[in-house]
Order: C-alpha cells, then sequence, then structure tokens
C-alpha cells in the first residue's frame, strides 16, 4: 500500500511554523527488513518510470533537495537514486558561486544545470541557497552587488523571482518538486558526533558546520519564510519528517513515485506509416543482410 | 577470482585487425545466477571505489563506450553504472553536433562535457565519433569546414590530436579507459529483430541505423585504424567481446575495478592541527550545544 504523503506537502499559501512540522513521525515500516524491501520497490519502480520519461521524451523531472547539515540529502540521493539509471539522471551539487556567477543574476547558474528533457535532475542544494544561507550572512549578500539591495524587501522579490521561474518551468514541461528535510537541532548533534568518530567521514567536517548549527534559529525563520511564500500548486514543498533517515527516504522516493505515476508516461506509439517501414526494414533482416 | 581482461587489451602501437578479435569468447560465469552474483559483486566494488575516487578528490575518470547500433553500449551503462551513486557519476550521450560546435574544434564539446575531479565520467559515444561516423560519411566531415582538409592526412591528424588530448588528460589526474564493444554481423542483425518486435523500443529504430549498418566495412576499416591509433598505455583500448551481453558486461566492469584499484584511493587523513580542532569541537557537542 502506498504511503499517503500528503500531510507533507505545503499547501500554496500556507504559513508555516516548523516547530508545528514534525521532525519524526511513526515509521511506515515495521523492521529494517520491510524498509529494504519497500524502498528497493519504490526503486523499482523509479526506475520503470525512468525509462517511460526518456522515451516519452516530453517531460523532465527537477527534484530539490534542502536542509540544514547532516539531515540526510546525500543519503537520500545515494539510497534513492542508486539503482536508477545514470543515463538520464544528473545530480548537481551547487557550491561557493564562482566569479563568473555572481556575474550574473542569482538564477543565471542554476538555469545552466537545468535537466534535459526526459531527464530526472536533482538539485543537491539549489537556487533556495539565495534566501536561506544567503539571507543568514549578511556579508554574502553584499558579495552579490545587486542595486539597490534592501534587506527588507529582498527576500520578497526573490520569493517572486523563483516562483516564476518554477512556473515557467512547468509550462515548459519541467515537473518541479522539492524537500525540505526537516531535523531537529538535538538528532543533529548526535549525527555530528557520529560523524567526528567516524574516520571515513570526520575529513569532510568543518568548523563551517559548527558556525551554522549556531545560527539554527536564524536559518529556520529563513525556511519558515521561504517554504511559506514558494510552495505551489505545481512545485510544492514537502517538509520531511528527517530524525529517521529511513522513513524520510521512504517519504521522499513515494512522493517521486506519485509525481511520476501522475504524469502518465507512455513509449511513444509507431504510426502507421513508420509502422509499414519498420516492417519492411524487418523483412529485408529476415532475408539476412 | 578477478576476470583476466589483459587479453582484451590494444597495446600501443599494435596494428589491430578485427577479423582476429573474437566478439565471442567462452564465459566467465557458470550461469545466469552466476552471471549476477558476479556482476553485484563488481558493482558493489565499484561503488566503494567511487566513493574513495570523491573523497580522495585527485584523480577522476573518463570511461569512453564506442560501438556499431546495437552492441549493448546502453545496457553496459544501466547494468554496469546503476547501483552507483549517481552523485559523483554522470553520463553524457553525444549527439549531432550544434551549429556552435561546428564553428569550434572536433574536441571543443568534448572538453565542455569533461568529468569534474573526484567524479566518473562515461562517454555514450564520444570524440571518437570524429574518426568513425565522420570518416565514413564524407558530407558530414565536409560541414565541419575544416581549412585544407585532406582526407588522405586527415584521420592521422586527428589520432594525434585525440592521443595528445588524452595525455594531457592523463597528466592532470583523469584516467581515460576505452570500451570498443565488438559484436559480429550476424549478431546485430539478431537483435535488430528483436527490437523491432519490442514495442518498448521499435520506435526509436531508424532507417539510419539500416543505413549504417550497410557500411559495415566501412566502419570495421575507420574502428580498426583508430583503434592501431590511439591506444595508448595511459588511455588503453579494450576490444570486448559483445556477442554475449552479459559477459561483456563482466569484462568493462572488471576492467574500470582493476583501474579504480591500481588508483589507490583514500580517504584524507585528518591533520594533527585539525584532529585537535575536531576534538575541540566534538568536546562542544558533547556538552549539549
Amino acid at each position: 500500500m502506498p504511503i499517503d504523503v500528503s500531510p507533507f506537502i505545503v499547501k500554496e499559501g500556507h504559513s508555516v511554523n516548523l516547530k508545528k512540522w514534525p521532525t519524526r513521525v511513526r515509521p511506515f515500516y515495521r523492521s529494517e527488513h520491510d524498509y529494504e524491501a519497500m524502498l528497493a520497490a519504490h526503486v523499482r519502480t523509479l526506475a520503470e518510470h525512468q525509462s517511460r520519461l526518456y522515451a516519452d521524451d516530453r517531460y523532465s523531472l527537477l527534484i530539490v533537495l534542502q536542509a540544514m547539515d547532516a539531515a540526510g540529502k546525500d543519503g537520500v540521493i545515494k539510497h534513492v537514486m542508486s539503482g536508477i539509471n545514470p543515463q538520464g539522471c544528473q545530480v548537481v551539487s551547487f557550491k561557493h558561486p564562482s566569479a563568473e556567477d555572481l556575474d550574473h543574476d542569482f538564477l543565471w547558474r542554476v538555469v545552466r544545470q537545468l535537466p534535459e528533457r526526459g531527464n530526472i535532475g536533482i538539485f543537491n542544494r539549489s537556487h533556495y541557497e539565495e534566501v536561506l544561507i544567503v539571507r543568514v550572512h549578511p556579508d554574502i549578500a553584499r558579495a552579490q552587488r545587486v542595486p539597490d539591495f534592501d534587506q527588507k524587501t529582498v527576500w520578497k522579490e526573490r520569493f517572486r523571482s523563483i516562483v516564476d521561474f518554477e512556473r515557467h518551468l512547468h509550462r515548459n514541461g519541467t515537473r518541479v518538486v522539492k524537500f525540505f528535510l526537516h531535523v531537529s537541532k538535538e538528532e543533529q548533534r548526535k549525527r555530528f558526533l557520529a560523524r567526528l568518530d567516524d574516520p571515513e567521514k570526520n575529513w569532510k567536517f568543518s568548523v563551517g558546520d559548527i558556525e551554522e548549527r549556531a545560527r539554527w534559529n536564524d536559518y529556520m525563520h529563513a525556511y519558515e519564510d521561504c517554504l511559506s511564500h514558494t510552495s505551489t500548486r505545481d512545485a510544492p514543498w514537502y517538509v520531511v519528517p528527517a530524525d529517521d533517515k529511513a522513513n524520510a527516504r521512504l517519504i521522499v522516493s513515494q512522493a517521486i513515485v506519485d509525481l511520476m505515476t501522475s504524469l502518465d508516461l507512455r513509449y511513444p506509439k509507431v504510426e502507421k506509416a513508420r509502422l509499414k517501414e519498420l516492417r519492411r526494414i524487418r523483412k529485408q533482416l529476415k532475408d539476412g543482410n
């Protein structure tokens, strides 16, 4: 039975108070083994959908992942998207903008990384960083040198730009779905500690991670404003309870399965004239050439 | 026990006569089940190597796949590379060059698609099309508007450009490995017929596929010249017997495993000063912040 993911959608116009959105819900799986079977089923279905998405060649899918550090973005990509044919699926991690990026508007570098028709694109961080980290760090905002920059109005203007941008994508065949992996501050603490104890992971830990953690409340406020203003019917945000990694992966994969199912993707029909041509080729090959 | 893939390598300077290279060899697996277990083991090893490739962040890997139609390139990508984290692996399919591509030298569009450091890039077709399809179709070559174009010298010149280009990549950390999936003309005939009978596949069959088949000998000659001139110690060609798809996937995956193993990829060591810093962070988190 599919998981009902509708409780996790932010309805268009809804004002989000993250304290009221759970970071943990009753698991949808009964055991580790059950989780693995459910996830494997989701991945299989996704792989089939992807194959049709590619053949159908009308839509593309853009999956946006946002979260605080250690919320499980990389794990979602690894566990939900491994098993999918990498031909037709691209992951983009947005790092520090280059000097060239900064010489353009904030959507410019994102546009260049959009998935091609027929493909799945996954943004590990995204244009939403422009209303999150940039909002929490005024010095980053200043480095963007936007004329008449005004902290009081700029975020609403950016929300408007983003919503318009995603509407444009939708009209042209790109289906956008966005996930905020919602972890508690206490769960992040535990995961940071686990990372520090793991030699395969501790090398990537930086002081920056702790500094961002210290700005937790500022981030929550930025996320709330962002989620409240940019979740639309056609490009919804899901607030995914992420203190339980396994459960979060099931919710995300179910939401993607639901979206792809709704597209009614089909292998192209072969038209009559072409069918005739294919029959001719078939005969030629049958005859041994 | 690992498969010995060395018989399939074209040694630098070796002159290739494809009639002497098998399209079928004794299978390395004993049963369908055995094949699946072996492939799964290769994929698991590749996934581990990829994780270290990414962390190590010194090398990138460029895998080039070339073949006649229906030789199994897409299948290799799907079966060998599904299971790998798509974050850190990108597949590029080179289609017809754009007008902008044609306004540049033949390596230009390839350079723009090279994998980033730490990543695996897979070229489904590649810069080698420039000495294969372009050689077999003089009208395509003419459209490139290269000055003083001379059929007698141009291919050797291109081989030189390609070898120099790949040497440059090697010197800068990109490891290049190239696979020619070698199918017999008879096996292609069977696969074309099977495709024509499969509604999930026949829509992508085109008259062009048959027209290229009619040029089989020209292609074999172009491949032989190409393999003879561009297989180097650092960027070798494998001629993979591909009449048996399962066996071909095992050979390709083993060769990639061998290459990645040889790189001695490691998780970065944490230096003393940083270790001290990490201990401080650890304490701070332990104390509950």
